[in-house]
């Protein structure tokens, strides 16, 4: 099962958030039968980015939305850290700055695309400035059309640029995000971020629920696509993510580059002497 | 035995590379041996990361530094994998642009220091500009004094706004040096990176090892220390940075902060209400 094909936003369809369901498990049953394939994907990643730094034709551009206790945090941390650290860098947007509010939405987040031969991980994106700006009524209808615009054009040279995008929406049910903020309460190493704004937030799902379907079809596109992970099932979530991320850097079909230099000739030059100058040291 | 002590570079004593054995092993004889103790603190780095990340009172610098395959990628890729890479952040230092050339030396190092609760690992860093530009010289001899002034000058002042600077020389043995080159000839993943410069820089050995000795005397502090790693073996060089670190975060004695509001009215609140309804529903 290719999870690009199950899982991605058809722009020329309406999207309807209800009609995927979160708890998905695809043809595993429990996280231990998963197990295996999510490990093999994860190895692949790693083998991928060491091709992508060398290669430096190619970089890869990942964006994680979701809703609170959505689990863009453990995606990055189980889906992610299989990255070498050194050149994959993880950005989280947070509330944007007065400097950051005095420009386009665009301006804090163009410095962190990835060069050539690494990878970016978003956690949060400029896709917060047409969901929770819209939701909480901060923009108005024409200045949410234009923003979808310039995201497209935004992405679209990127992708000229050379790099290969991927958006995910992580999809947890509503009780599901429930259960996760009830576990926050009694774990003393993650207590401390609840808020009160979490469950005002999470009042106006149904306003979340919109803005998502909205703007993921209008941003969707060949070569900047969103997929609709269902993530109630932590396990689930890591082995589509994984999947989704090693199938398509499988298909850049990167190779190691030739060495510049005689292999021969350096051998010859630098090692033969050294193990002759060895041989001499020890007699 | 506490590595932070047998590894530090006094500045009150001058530093002679040739007087640390580059293949200590430690007590451990083998790398099975050391396996363990090397998972643990591993595992400590984890923990305290997450401490670090939720109290927001300290950051943390790493520097890493060493001849060419003395195993900064490794370590990296080894030790510091173990961060969550969100609010871990590894910048390498490549040789210097135009524009960096055009500004004071620290001018591209300051932008990446790490904020509070954050990690920043610097494989190479401002130290290049008292290394390579020396042997080179590059630099006189008043710019290089200066520069060691301005480098002790910088590093007090992250110290004092928060930051726990560690900084870790591995060395390497010549031979070993040459082993490893003789490695990556042999390796179709590596071989692309050979350049004759890499034999050309080895010839200065010996330059190198004495600005080495001299940068890490001159700039070798109790709130930024140096510590030179042997590192003939990878996995010594593993453990030790390993326990370094974590034994250093250890003695921050951070706590995770106490909640902002009252658990017990967010339960009674939004949990309770949840339940009855769920109830309702399937009543």
């Amino acid at each position: 099962m290719d999870y690009r094909d199950l899982f991605f936003v058809d722009p020329d369809k309406t999207l309807k958030l209800k009609d995927v369901d979160p708890a998905y498990k695809g043809h595993h049953e429990t996280a231990e039968a998963a197990a295996a394939d999510t490990a093999r994907y994860q190895s692949e990643l790693m083998s991928r980015q060491s091709l992508l730094y060398a290669e430096k034709n190619h970089s890869v551009l990942i964006v994680l939305q979701a809703l609170d206790a959505g689990g863009k945090d453990g995606t990055v941390n189980h889906v992610f850290a299989a990255f070498n650290p050194q050149g994959a860098n993880v950005t989280g947007f947070k509330q944007p700055t007065p400097l950051e509010l005095a420009h386009d939405f665009l301006w804090r987040v163009h410095p962190h695309a990835p060069a050539k031969g690494e990878i970016a991980i978003f956690n949060r994106s400029h896709y917060e400035d047409v969901l929770v700006t819209r939701v909480h009524k901060l923009i108005d209808k024409p200045t949410l059309t234009a923003r979808y615009a310039r995201i497209r054009e935004f992405e679209k040279g990127l992708a000229e640029a050379g790099t290969t995008i991927l958006k995910f929406f992580l999809h947890i049910s509503k009780e599901e995000q429930l259960a996760r903020f009830a576990e926050r309460l009694d774990d003393p190493e993650r207590n401390w971020k609840i808020s009160e704004s979490d469950y005002a937030e999470r009042a106006l799902w149904d306003d979340y629920t919109i803005a998502f379907e909205e703007a993921l079809s209008a941003t969707s596109t060949r070569h900047a696509p969103w997929f609709v992970i269902p993530a109630n099932h932590k396990w689930f979530r890591n082995l589509a993510v994984s999947q989704i991320v090693a199938d398509t850097m499988d298909d850049l079909h990167m190779s190691y580059p030739k060495p510049t230099v005689d292999l021969a000739d350096i051998r010859r030059k630098y090692h033969a002497a050294e193990k002759a100058e060895k041989k001499q040291q020890t007699n």
